[in-house]
């Protein structure tokens, strides 16, 4: 093992994915950073306190952040200046200022000058920035499936943005978090299926500000699929004809190289159970010339490319190593 | 009771929800009527052969037909010339030509006389013709949700249908039927979430003809959702803010007398278990008026308001019963 | 509506399945408790405070406790001293004896005085009591099972209890109660399968107390299935061949005449689906005769033959009515 | 890679896994062999008819047979003559007589003579048979967890077997397979819960064979639990409190080196969360010692441990490879 990497928030969903993640990654070995954890977690990985002293003591490559955006704000600035790495997974230092944060997350930003020095870790249009950064901001789960399906076919110029995108999204249930809550109760959201934070989730302003859309073009749904985990995106805008048709050979090009996209066929779309337990991104889409309508379908599993699987590709870029390790 | 009426395709999903809510109607007298039935019910209703000769013999006042689109092609013509009142819960007779039948479902239309008599079964907006009526065809799942959203915003022209209108619709795996298929097996559904038909819905032909939009002004994607039962459509357009502003009265005033539809309070949204085994539409909605956009959420059993319910609603009225016998 | 009922405890599951129940009930008004009820529920149903003033100064012919043991250890004092009559929904007058209680719930029993005034609100066995109560105790819903299969076999000499009873319970998550915990969350949930108070469940000394079983005769394990709803035991016993051969006999004997149990040709099972949402119990078996050998699969609907439909039917009787008023 | 090796029945749910498993595996190259799949896998792997020809002109190391016992009956004989080493997961020569087969199996065993050859591949009561056979056969789900639960305290005399030994064991729907049936339907199976082949399930033979058990002595009930994937199995017997204090000893002196299970404290209990997607087997158990009564509870992943993992870990040993290759 070349690398020692710290995991605070091990006992949370994301957290305890990361963990089960590192244990197959070839050069990476997980320390446990204990931090208010509810439980004790039946593992043999070593354990530190979660302490600006302990960490100081011990030579940590990197940390990577599955707490809440709170904790995550008290800790970077300690981490950072103690020199090791930092992936924070938590919404703390997405949004690039502090009075974006304040309002989407209702509460204040105890770290702003932070704000800058955070490198957003979507590898697929940021690797360089990646691969030289102390610090990476973590893409939240919709926003990771939205910028993939969407980017591409953005800077192509190919979406008529006048009448506006529609991002109809669904996640299972482990993106709330593992916190109990009536919400989350297994009697209210088994054989349910819900609608939460209707163009108000503040997933909201990270897409629009990492793809350049304006607020007026995009109107973004949450709901909640009964199922432990995935996303799936259903997108939808108009194009000309002869936009449409360079939508496959438009996503073709762009991901051609990458090792975690993968495009159907024109007409075909992904479910699901395609990437479960995969850091693997999955697009299908169909297009209706005559009328000049597309539809765009990404999937994505939120505890992984939208949480864990991500930050290991992320600290992977930062260590140097190859982009694959431990996820493949 | 007053009524004897004939169950047809009993064994399948729609046909049992009907003997459900039939065994609890104040006058109707469920008969079995047996077609190709894969198994013996357990029941103790009285029971007839589906043919011709069998059913002349009996008086029924009217019979429910939860049949495939074959059978009920092929039982219409005789049912009615024998005089009995007939509501067809398939798609046959919904699409208003031979030719819109055979382009959506592939097969040829049999009975293309029969066409012009089907009455569409949708209450809220057909009452007096239902109830006149000797022959109803039922509505769609999908169709009847969307419908129940749009047409109150549609008569008072408050959409922007230039930019067209989305509809994300989601289902349980009632609305596949019971016939066995690996399409919808429990190890394929169950933590999965997958479109299907995306753009390409027969109930899409439905939802232009009975709701008066254009096919370039609407984009719908049918989605299967791991449950039972359950629709839930999430509906984007977009208007001016004047329009928007107007959405909550419009609805207010569509339905005030009606039983079955609930309006939720602006930036509130219904759930599926709300309307779980019920014959309810709620219609929930949020605008963002310095935006023009709008979302609307709406709501139904499949098998019930979507199915049997409906179907029961419009017996109730072809009766000349009150319209919530056995429905409330 | 010739008598007016209280439910205290609406908010939990059981309690809103009693609101369910008497919303169809042909002569019971429901009336709200408010006793910190987390949220108002979205009811047009009258309410009062659930205080002894308040309930004093109005008259209820009956009052449901669909409450927390404390909660009901607290009311069943003023309540019966106001008159009303009271069904205890909660564990709280079950075990006969304040030492009892103690031990298996674990907090000290404050009205132990009311203790004989209990009756065992198990209709099939206790019908004539329950009918001249004015407070029953209504059993738990792992023993409405447990006892509905197994005191007719046992009254009737069949089983050989020297080698013991195994009763392999299962039940869905409802039983649980409605607050949020880590053992109710839905990812915790879903896709599991778990024991829980092997050997020590607290319904153990109330199937005792109320079969006659001794404690080593009776091995009992309680197990959670991931759904809303429903409970099947399994029950394993010896018997001589001739007891074999008298089982189904016993059963209908016993059964004959009553509304809710369903006894099940030898050698077929009910499932969950055939009792959810029913106040049903149904009960198959299969013996092997030239080993010994018996198994009983006995299903109810947790919250309602195992709770609310249960309070309901021992109301119907303590009221005068026809037995299964509301319940058919 | 050093070794090549086909599978058969990849369409299936085990041979799904066992594709997925051999992906991580060091050494071992799979080949798809591909007898009347109803569809083309996606897959990249190299392919080769299942038939005798194709395989012969094939070097195959070992052929892993995912398929059902009419399939595995045929095949066996020539791919053995082939000089292929096979491990075939079907239940085709578990019971070691021809007449066996034929009572529990419905159908007439076709190639009796290579049921002599079959080593019975339970790798932690026969390792050093297996790693010198050339055809294992796979041991079924339930058996696997029965025999690891029963086994060491049958051999050390632990269990009054007078009394007899109830086996309660729950299983997710893959193990019924891929191919679509009402019984598996989504909606027949989705909160329900139901006891199948109770006393009588094909398994038990099995059970008994491998266990040493007589047949009066075990009462086997099989059950369906709504989730894809997993086996709990509740086991109750009786013991003298001297042997009941001697279950954890002897436990952890058969298992102490053994890589895929794991024993718990007294008195806790693997769920199945626990061991999904793993080859691990957990035991949990409780004991009364005052009444002599005790309860284990075993799980294990049926497509894993239960099925692929197993054959992989047989694979192993027969290539003289690590045994845990492809499976921590």
């Amino acid at each position: 093992m070349q690398f020692t990497v710290g995991v605070a928030g091990h006992s949370g969903y994301g957290g305890a994915e990361l963990l089960k993640l590192l244990a197959h990654h070839p050069s990476c070995l997980p320390i446990l950073l204990d931090h208010r954890e509810p439980e004790a977690a039946r593992s043999h990985l070593p354990r530190l306190p979660f302490t600006p002293e302990a960490v100081r003591k011990t030579h940590l490559d990197a940390v990577l952040l599955a707490t809440s955006p709170e904790v995550s704000l008290e800790a970077v600035p300690w981490l950072l200046e103690s020199g090791t790495r930092v992936v924070d997974l938590s919404g703390a230092f997405r949004l690039q200022t502090a009075a974006n944060y304040e309002r989407w997350y209702k509460a204040p930003h105890t770290a702003p000058e932070f704000l800058k020095q955070a490198v957003y870790g979507l590898p697929e249009f940021n690797r360089r920035e990646i691969a030289g950064a102390h610090f990476v901001s973590n893409p939240g789960c919709y926003p990771t499936a939205a910028n993939l399906a969407l980017r591409p076919l953005l800077a192509a110029n190919l979406i008529d943005r006048a009448c506006g995108i529609v991002c109809d999204a669904k996640s299972g249930v482990s993106g709330a978090g593992r916190k109990p809550s009536l919400k989350t109760s297994f009697c209210e959201v088994a054989n349910n299926f819900s609608a939460y934070s209707v163009l108000h989730h503040r997933h909201v302003p990270e897409v629009l500000l990492t793809s350049g859309l304006e607020e007026h073009e995009l109107s973004f749904t949450a709901q909640l699929i009964p199922i432990e985990r995935g996303i799936l995106e259903t997108i939808y805008f108009r194009a000309t004809p002869e936009n449409l048709a360079l939508i496959e050979a438009t996503y073709r090009a762009q991901y051609a190289a990458e090792p975690f996209i993968r495009i159907h066929p024109p007409g075909t779309f992904p479910d699901l159970h395609a990437v479960a337990r995969t850091n693997f991104c999955d697009i299908g889409f169909v297009t209706h010339p005559a009328t000049g309508r597309a539809v765009i379908v990404v999937v994505i599993d939120n505890l992984v490319k939208g949480a864990a699987g991500q930050a290991l590709q992320n600290l992977n870029l930062m260590l140097g190593l190859p982009e694959t390790d431990g996820l493949l």
